[in-house]
């Protein structure tokens, strides 16, 4: 199936829904999917707003954030330090929210928040641990940001790329899905806080226009050219470090080009993701030849620095380093579209779904 | 072919032929091998002892250190920054040296040095940097040690495990390869300098029995049981530090346990030096999962540590933290069977051959 016909498949599923203040809606497991998502795979619900109890708070969504690996939640293969959701339960997504009524000492009416709201318009909640709820500073910075660079894909950009990456100024890098959420938040960093010479791999003319336009010197189509002989001419003398969002073949042929002392971060695999077989990889002794470290990293694991990296982020917004990429899908009935975006390469940037836009005012 | 029968054919390689002082020996390519040496692999010569020039050296050799690069070495595959050996040239092979005329200015005459000697009994030297030769410091230790932990088995031991593991006290830590060389020593460093928790891994009941006193708590016969069974036997909790000797499978089923934060390091590939394609390594990913990483090295990048490493490992020594294990094969001639011995995993600690015994005296 074409990225068009799959994408227009999901246009009847959000026709005749629309949301409303006076309800709760939500979009629940149908079926697990197989493969790429499907229309089939999701369900619309519609109840009452509850109401919190004795340290609860109710929480009212604005912004909501799409990532790849939703669908491993929807697949019930409890990815990521989340709860296996079985079907009809409502899936798990961050999102960005306004404490709406607070009976929870720590958390006052009109704050905003983000955390794990689920795919919903209102949530009650505890504000337990689990749930990994910040406070958004009132910054003069769009409340939508929390659901991308000032967010969890800001915090997975920032700690692949200073806590595994060890970037160097001149560094000669390569980065896969440069024109990507976590990619296009890298790019920038690299270019503009360190230096680095940022070689970017993305899908399609538009995408490599727009990332050499967002910190990266050259740019690589995977979907007409040939990464191997375009590196070897763009990068004759190696690679210092590959920022990993595809794994795969792409992984693969940086390895084969390290130079010494290099580093691959990885970050995602999305190319992966729909094998039906992991890939192998042939070459990982090519870090033994070269001094060479490959790291993954778990975003969860680095929420301690939250407050720092986010003090990082706004200052580089602040300052132009950082020109935040968000790709808004407008209404909560288009989020299944939304994260269909992701797996067919639509997206440029982190992509997201406003629920009811900025809010009127956030203290 | 079993070991005992491969291994008896180099003795007659060796039956008729021995050294003396009045000339020089060597051993050279003679075919380029296939899969293991044989002795058909090998040439030996017998010439003139080499008159040193202005700015030279005559070098007696004393120990002579086998290492299993050095199949790569013959197959002319220019392994590890050494010239790319014809059929016909002397083999590659660090060694103990004695300087015995000296027209250099920097080196006297009764300095014993260690460096890249070859496979022969004398060598004219400019003592060029190519041929990495360090001074042995006459410290009461035997010269042999050299061609051992005083080497560059025993920097790559050191640099592999403190430079890439980053070990910590408590480390639940994994070793294949633990009898061999290397592994010997990173066993020991592990339990005695740092206080890991070290399981190792071994080939037959005799090296299961050894490396439990030299610092495994633990030992897996990896030719009589499963490696991933016993692994989660004896790691029930995970592996937070793998050091790898051997690649392939068991680093396969390393990865597979891996703990949170966890470092494996590339040491040795030996499983995957006879293998006719590359292994593929199908779990990477797992580096992922657990915020870790895989760090490989290469060990003449740690050259300019040197001196530091060698003072860590005479201290060690000397408090009895690190014992040194040397396999020591008796006589030049037996040269080709002391290399195979590695192949077919019959030696213990590191493999050398002693062309002369210890030096007389030493300056």
């Amino acid at each position: 199936m074409i990225a068009a016909d799959a994408l227009s498949a999901f246009e009847s599923l959000s026709r005749d829904k629309s949301i409303d203040d006076e309800a709760l809606f939500e979009w629940r497991v149908k079926n697990r999917p197989v493969g790429n998502v499907t229309p089939d795979d999701f369900e619309w619900t519609v109840g009452d707003i509850p109401e919190p109890g004795d340290g609860e708070v109710l929480l009212k969504t604005y912004y909501l954030g799409l990532a790849p690996v939703m669908r491993f939640y929807m697949q019930g293969t409890g990815a990521a330090g989340e709860r296996v959701l079985q079907p009809g339960d409502v899936i798990h997504g961050r999102g960005v929210a306004q404490v709406v009524k607070s009976r929870h000492p720590d958390w006052r009416e009109g704050e905003m928040v983000q955390g794990q709201m689920g795919w919903r318009t209102y949530k009650v909640s505890a504000m337990t641990d689990q749930e990994k709820f910040f406070r958004m500073p009132s910054n003069g910075l769009p409340a939508a940001l929390g659901a991308g660079v000032l967010g969890m894909t800001g915090l997975s950009a920032h700690a692949g790329f200073f806590g595994c990456g060890d970037p160097r100024p001149g560094d000669l890098m390569v980065l896969s899905g440069a024109a990507g959420g976590v990619g296009s938040m890298v790019s920038q960093m690299a270019a503009n806080v360190i230096g680095c010479d940022v070689v970017g791999i993305a899908g399609g003319p538009d995408k490599c226009r727009f990332i050499l336009e967002h910190g990266c010197s050259a740019a690589i189509d995977y979907k007409s050219e040939d990464i191997g002989e375009r590196l070897d001419a763009l990068r004759p003398d190696g690679i210092d470090l590959y920022f990993d969002n595809v794994g795969g073949e792409t992984l693969e042929a940086c390895l084969d080009r390290l130079r010494m002392h290099a580093r691959i971060v990885l970050c995602g695999s999305i190319s992966e993701y729909t094998r039906d077989v992991p890939f192998k990889l042939s070459n990982y002794t090519q870090l033994r030849r070269t001094d060479s470290r490959m790291q993954g990293f778990f975003v969860y694991n680095h929420l301690p620095r939250w407050n720092a990296v986010m003090d990082d982020m706004t200052g580089w917004i602040k300052d132009g380093k950082l020109q935040p990429v968000q790709d808004i899908v407008d209404g909560f009935q288009n989020m299944p579209r939304a994260l269909a975006n992701l797996y067919y390469g639509q997206n440029v940037g982190v992509q997201c779904c406003s629920v009811r836009g900025e809010p009127d005012e956030w203290i």
